[in-house]
């Protein structure tokens, strides 16, 4: 199996454009999960521009941080069984250095 | 000084409108801040559509949830100032109801 | 009422000594909780001695980063019943600075 | 290379337990990170003993909770590259598997 597109950083990712996609499976249901959450951020909008109650805001910023968080952990489940498996099948170095990498993100993902 | 109308439930809202709002002398930077969150959220939509490197749409995702917590760090300094302060003054029951609810958000705002 | 001895810096906590203080009613409590925490500490230092499974151990940690999280905001809400709105009820002044300096501690836990 | 017993949850550990194991190589590095922090948290119980500043008890129960973090994160980056890359090639349901239950302690470690 050709190692997914999505697995290759910006600068190699035209290297091989035909292959299946790390998260392309579930694509649309990435971009679905994005819409509603964007659906969501326009509510908060509305929610200040109308005076809503401080608490009402904030729980709903905590609703839209939990569905980012669902889907960076879909994302990041793709992604460890595409690329840094892939990348661990092909070198040992090369699957330490996606591990490295995914674990630099969860600590992003983690801080944030 | 008159109690904040966002300082009410929704259903006690309509209470006393004229007041002016916890978060309301800062009401169009939230907006302001929102509006560019939901442009970042369109943008991870467009990093996907585009099969963009997963590890790139973690990090943006991890910026905009820290962008979500900045400003939700801020109407609650708004809320604690306006809203908490406010009704300790009013009542030591009514205060601590206030400071229950708040940490009750700041959990959940932790967990998400 | 004395503003508690709790709610002042190192640097001026002897100026009022015989005060109240802000979490001393419940002092026993979070220190009975603290020492299971350090026993769960300790726990976690024998899974690792005893090569128990990574994910158990991580598992462990997440209870006891749990346990944490959970003593700081009975913390933080005892600091604002009494430190915040204390200093909120002797001007208005202090009670920002103690509004702010609560909401950067927030940002600390969050962060952490 | 035999998978590293610390790759089998406690119901198998004992089928391999002369192979290498998932963090033993930095095993005492582990422990004795474990111990600093036990001795932190020995710290937060003598600051609530002696009636500390709220906010300077809660900096601190931050400070631990960030270096409960980074051992988690190092157990997690040792689980990635020997227990769940040692699945992945053994098989593909097999690596899936591992992927799925690091996922989840992940999750797990993130709303704690």
């Amino acid at each position: 199996m050709a190692t997914p597109t999505t697995c290759h950083p910006a600068a190699d990712a035209h290297a091989d454009h035909d292959g299946p996609h790390g998260y392309s499976p579930e694509k649309d249901a990435y971009l679905a999960r994005m819409r509603r959450i964007e659906g969501q951020v326009r509510g908060i909008e509305r929610m200040i521009a109308s005076d809503t109650y401080c608490i009402d805001v904030l729980t709903q910023i905590s609703a839209v941080t939990r569905a980012l968080q669902a889907v960076s952990l879909g994302l990041l489940e793709d992604h460890l069984n595409h690329c840094v498996v892939g990348a661990a099948k092909a070198s040992d170095k090369e699957g330490r250095e996606k591990v490295a990498e995914a674990t630099a993100a969860i600590a992003r993902l983690w801080k944030s």
